[in-house]
């Protein structure tokens, strides 16, 4: 998995039919040390997950696996939102810190 | 999933048999500001997505997971035509502004 | 999907019974012009393509979707020969042209 | 398989209920001398691996084939820690060496 | 899949249960001149592979349709033993040449 930081939403009024009901986040992934790259990422939201979070998301075949996108055609999912991670004893994000 | 551009068409007659009826795209993936990047990719659409459009496309084993896509030998597929996004707040684009 | 040239072959005595009868072609990747790519990737032939055409080829779990390919340690596949593309209204390769 | 070193330890409560009790490392992948690179991944582990042991860890949804993760959201897992590999006749790494 | 040469031996003692008895091995990916990259995978020898040999091996679900790799957390395996490939009529290589 890697991290995540929210930064918008994405909006389709047409798509198959697997998708209703589903709400799809915009994600910059972020490097170790919570800084933002300059790649994205479209993933489906499995935790109620909003803006400005740092969340964990999964990709491939392991993004069905999450009873909101059981066999959906969904290969990025967020999965978790993320309180917490520590790089050689050195705390790196918390939320709301 | 990624945004990418429909730029074109690909037509093949000689194919294996589970790609009868499927409608070949040929997309530029964009970035976060909607710009093009020097890559592409060839999806078989899900949605009736035309030339010109902004699409999301999912890719690997989750590009089967549509109605047209089940058991077929493709890795990715157009499964939503894009309304709009938007990243901290300000909108990126929007289908027809 | 990608789009490849067959630029040549490869043969294997000693290989998983499962290939056992499959044929290896060597790729080379294209871009969106036709111009080949310093990459390469050796895939199994679906479809009966040849040195010097150009093909379409899925990766990952999709490569054994096809017939010839089903449940083979295979994760590369040529599912289409090209009969044209185009982008943005020019055609960038038409077989045999 | 790709080698990583564990690097630190990443909690999140509000998450997946298929992910309760997983425990989230984080990552450093390592080069074929056991370099640490500028990358990262965080991966559920599998095999009670520490801070500072190096690992192998498999991608994708081979990552949700131990015990731990079967048929969970997780695309990354350690699955061995390494005692010993070698390189050109070369040892290039030796657990508590 | 990718051509590989195999350069060493990885040994864990402490893994996941159901990779009990399969042997891992260190390649290097080489390009399509035979000519080692700055890469390396660890993959699980499928056909008796042995250092210095050139192989073909299959990466992510596919790694795992081998009868020895078969429902295991193994995402690369070594499926053939290479004898020969050629490019545009020129041979790259020739085992034992």
């Amino acid at each position: 998995m890697l991290i995540g930081k929210v930064v918008g939403t994405l909006v389709s009024t047409r798509k198959d039919e697997k998708l209703t009901g589903l709400k799809f986040l915009v994600l910059k992934p972020v490097d170790i040390q919570a800084q933002e790259t300059g790649s994205y990422v479209v993933a489906i939201d499995a935790v109620g997950a909003g803006v400005g979070e740092y969340v964990l998301y999964a990709t491939g075949s392991s993004a069905r696996q999450t009873v909101v996108t059981d066999k959906r055609p969904c290969d990025a999912v967020i999965m978790a939102i993320i309180d917490t991670w520590e790089v050689d004893g050195d705390e790196k994000y918390r939320k709301n810190a």
